[in-house]
């Protein structure tokens, strides 16, 4: 079983995967927890390229995509694949639908193109995903909270309102796939939620 | 005018680059002489995860692509795009015909999954193209005296000899593009050959 996390910055994606990771392995299941970009050694290599402040030059979007879509091969290739071949359980803090959001919808990168990488370089989409939802000025405030903003957390608010907006258009295409939780609720109600989901997921 | 250099390691792209770069100077001509991957700061980062012997695991030759073509996209526009529009002559060491030659010829990646790549993230391709084709072993002995071997260098000869076909497979496709050099010449005829062809190309 395949779980992704998504949402904007803050939104309790991180919190939500610690506790039900806890949950899980109290149930004696094997559990993979990972995250993207990233993943292994070469894919946080990449993550540090896409995510460092201290660029010498502006990013350009389509490198931003393809270097994403590097990251996804390799993590795929390495951890995620074999994970699931084992039978465990693979935990995916963001995966295919935050490029859609943060590329296609935040920064209008043609869906089109994206498609053809998924097509091409993606094997397997999650079973399930969990998007938490909150107005984004929420989740950036608990996220400054946090210390230094990356480069994709120093955007603007609106650029955020739009990834956001991606987000719910993903999920009203896939609204079996893609479970919706508001974000706005407490640590422990939106955990609650996202247990029920996977306890109806068909083969758990 | 745009002019990219391929070939297996060792035949005598830098070099022919060196001479032709001499030669267009001393015409008042500005050059930029750049190199794949590579050409700016963030592509020569990536070119450094791509050529690294010291990787902590295999690199799937997936992720090995869309590096090579994050590295291509963030050329093409910090470099190449904006010297060609202020009518610079661009000198550029491999370009995608490398990519065909290495990672579909190469290693096996299908040649569509290439095609859509170049389709949707390469907005303009050489305006010529010279290939120095030699025996494999003959460039391999040529770069083996240069010193430690990177990532690619340290591939077998049969591996080489696949990626020579595919250099030779391209040049059948688009022979008005690609022009092929025997690079088994002194590199004063390889340089007096390539610049023949120069001189004939329309515009210039
Ligand atoms: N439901 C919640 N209510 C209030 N605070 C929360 C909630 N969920 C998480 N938090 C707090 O908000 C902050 C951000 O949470 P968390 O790190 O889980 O978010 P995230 O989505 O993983 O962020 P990022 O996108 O930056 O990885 C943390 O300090 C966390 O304790
Ligand atoms: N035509 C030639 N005849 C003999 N030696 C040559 C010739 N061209 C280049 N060399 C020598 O062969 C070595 C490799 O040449 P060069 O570095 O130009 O190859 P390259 O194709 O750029 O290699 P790489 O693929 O590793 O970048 C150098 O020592 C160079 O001086
Ligand atoms: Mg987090
Ligand atoms: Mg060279």
């Amino acid at each position: 079983m395949f779980i992704s996390f998504e949402g904007t910055e803050g939104v309790g994606k991180s919190t939500l995967i610690v506790k039900l990771h806890a949950f899980l392995q109290a149930q004696q299941r094997e559990v993979v927890l990972t995250r993207e970009p990233g993943g292994t050694p070469l894919a946080e290599r990449i993550r540090s390229l896409l995510l460092s402040t201290e660029q010498q030059e502006d990013i350009h979007y389509d490198t931003e995509l393809l270097l994403m879509y590097a990251a996804r091969a390799q993590h795929l290739a390495q951890v995620i694949l074999p994970a699931l071949q084992a039978g465990k359980i693979v935990l995916c803090d963001r995966f295919c639908d935050a490029s859609y959001a943060y590329q296609c919808a935040g920064r209008g990168l043609s869906a089109e193109k994206l498609q053809l990488l998924n097509q091409h370089f993606v094997a397997r989409l999650p079973d399930l995903t969990f998007w938490l939802d909150a107005p984004v000025d929420l989740g950036m405030q608990r996220a400054t909270q946090r210390g230094a903003l990356d480069r994709f957390e120093q955007e603007k608010l609106s650029f955020f309102s739009q990834v956001r907006h991606g987000y719910q258009q993903l999920q009203q295409q896939e609204p079996s796939r893609i479970k919706r939780i508001d974000a706005t609720q407490s640590a422990e109600q939106v955990y609650a939620e996202a247990l029920q989901h996977i306890q109806q997921f068909d083969g758990f």
